[in-house]
């Protein structure tokens, strides 16, 4: 079950002007579920993208960096059940030809349409069942299906992921919504397991292209459920540039840090979605790390932290296990530590002293906050200024469960 | 339970001339066990060790590597149920007073004492119980006690781990005796969580420390449960030279090429006798790399594999799940790999072939060799002649289970 997550309602995910979006039962894998989705943007939009570090980057995945080179993109279209990983020129061959589907329907150009898949790997993608279902898919396009979209696209997850914001600049209100989707194999680097952000603020395209990569290593790059990095990471940018505002293009400007502030809080929901929501999550965990010597550094202790599984475990079976979360931190292989110097504070409780069993815990304080679903870790290396968040969820039973039995 | 994995027997475990072993129960962590063990070397032995690489070195490990500078050591201590690790100064003294008492009892100094601790981290060490029990370990040492002293250095390992080989050098029969625990927060980085080989062999100093290493890198460094390095993990290779036999230290000799030969063997299925009785296993899987650029690719794709929670899951219900494979192997960061060179075996069926699925597969294949207790993986990266073996076992609910009860 989902950590303190609902469902999103269709009034909590505001239209961006110049976005609709439609779905469809194509059955790719299973008969009777939404498992297509199409996202028809207006002309002029401009879509940027980051995408999975995996050497075994998906064959949509490729596409995607291929038609990105562009920029001038109109159609967004998403499987569930498939990942088309590991399917070689046929693969390929198969992602093309849903972009001329797409494009046959919309009257577009192929190069103007993103592909994306998610699911099994190393299958086939039955591309037939594709192209029958998206004239149903085009019948549904409107611009207040975000919540819809949201559950088209899901797999193991459990609870659809959408966020939105609305931001005022300069007398204009901006929106930006987002969806999201993901739950295992997730430990996104450079992006998260399918995630759409649309705002109707223009911005230039090298702007895009910056923001994208921004938002993404506050958000998606910031959540893990198992370590594992999907083949099919991708998280797009859209600015549609419906809104009435002039286009943003001045990155120390007002207007930038509004847009850039509603983003990212768009895509930290979005990301703590994914591990409220991860496989098995029973609690959802924030692991903080301060005073490190670099960003990088603060990364490795929060990662070391958050995928080691003994500590995983500890967290599902609410254990102050001081022991796992000491061992993890001198596990994240920073240079010269002085363990002397470490603290950790486990909520509001200061457990680990000067590297060792602070001199006032009690067992029962370290109970106490780790009894509710969610869980705050802070560590604090006395190496310096550089800080990162990173949000994970327990190892359960469940997990176990949900993995074993995936594929039967 | 354990895989494939007996207790050794007393007689399977040969007396090694120059060692004998004590035990005793202290009551350290539990009463009515043995968590005590002595082993006492006969003078002009010669110890070399490797220990953990995680910041958090235990305080035995700190005073370890300080007795080691010398090399003259006549006994070791070793405690299970307390790891003595974050435990500031209070756990160095705790830790140096141990080498006083075994120092007092034996007739030597405490710089020739090693000290070894395992068990529960960030609680002190109760040295004063470990000091009452002492005679009575004393009392108990012989030269014939392996196969107890196995079982008195165990936390939740379910089957004490004991090998032992004679090779006959330049008509001397010589012996290799080893025993070994750990189960849980197990991926050793430079050594293993407590293991102790002892050969009557003569060694100079720079050669055993130098083949301590050797060891330990196709042996303990080779295997692992979760992927988490404890802060204990201790591997010590003692020669006490009391063989009538030359001092080998030619490393380029037929000498040194059995005595080598033998400690590998011994030391490997230590290793491996680790994996079997990783924390849950029900399968003992072998990870083989080939062709890879070098040996830590070939290491970095196999622990890929091997740590993953997704493979570890699905190996766990027998699943051929393939994409899972593909993704841990594309997550090794491995740079520029071309995945259409990428080869990967599951038992003799080749499974993935030039980066995809291979034509000729058939599930009923794959799920014939993934359902035995036993499962051999082997991954071809096309890249050059280095290769590499790593032993891991699965995840199960058993895993959850014993570490999210652990300390309750």
């Amino acid at each position: 079950m989902a950590v303190n997550l609902a469902p999103p309602q269709a009034e909590d995910l505001y239209p961006v002007a110049g976005v609709e979006l439609g779905f469809a039962e194509a059955g790719i894998r299973k008969a009777g579920r939404r498992d297509l989705m199409l996202m028809r943007l207006a002309p002029g939009s401009r879509v940027a993208g980051v995408f999975t570090q995996n050497s075994f980057a998906a064959a949509p995945v490729q596409i995607c960096r291929e038609h990105l080179r562009t920029g001038a993109i109109r159609a967004l279209l998403v499987n569930a059940g498939n990942a088309n990983c590991g399917t070689g020129a046929t693969g390929l061959a198969a992602a093309q030809r849903s972009c001329v589907a797409v494009a046959r329907e919309l009257g577009c150009t192929p190069q103007e349409v993103l592909p994306f898949s998610t699911g099994v790997i190393l299958e086939h993608l039955p591309v037939e069942r594709i192209e029958a279902a998206l004239p149903a898919c085009v019948a549904t396009l409107g611009a207040d299906r975000w919540c819809e979209a949201a559950s088209a696209i899901m797999t193991t997850d459990t609870v659809p992921k959408g966020s939105s914001r609305r931001v005022l600049i300069d007398g204009v209100s901006v929106t930006v919504t987002g969806i999201a989707k993901g739950v295992g194999m997730l430990q996104p680097n450079m992006a998260t397991m399918l995630a759409y952000l649309a705002t109707d603020a223009a911005l230039p395209q090298d702007l895009l292209q910056h923001l994208v990569k921004e938002v993404a290593d506050v958000s998606f790059n910031r959540v893990t459920v198992d370590g594992d990095t999907s083949t099919n990471d991708s998280f797009v940018l859209i600015a549609t540039g419906q809104a009435r505002l002039a286009a943003v293009s001045d990155r120390s400007g007002a207007q930038y840090a509004l847009l850039r502030g509603a983003l990212i809080e768009v895509a930290q929901q979005l990301a703590q979605s994914i591990a409220r929501d991860g496989e098995g999550a029973t609690k959802f965990i924030t692991v903080n790390v301060a005073g490190a010597a670099s960003e990088p550094e603060a990364l490795a202790v929060a990662r070391a932290i958050a995928n080691s599984p003994l500590v995983k475990t500890a967290l599902f079976a609410s254990d102050p296990n001081l022991g796992r979360l000491l061992m993890a931190i001198g596990n994240a292989g920073v240079p010269d530590l002085d363990t002397s110097a470490v603290q950790l504070y486990l909520g509001d409780v200061h457990v680990i002293e000067n590297g060792g069993r602070a001199a006032a815990y009690r067992e029962e304080d370290g109970a106490r906050v780790m009894a509710p679903a969610e869980i705050s870790l802070r560590v604090e290396l006395g190496r310096g200024t550089a800080a990162t968040t990173v949000w994970t969820c327990d190892f359960s039973y469940e997990y176990v469960k949900i993995n074993a039995e995936y594929r039967t």
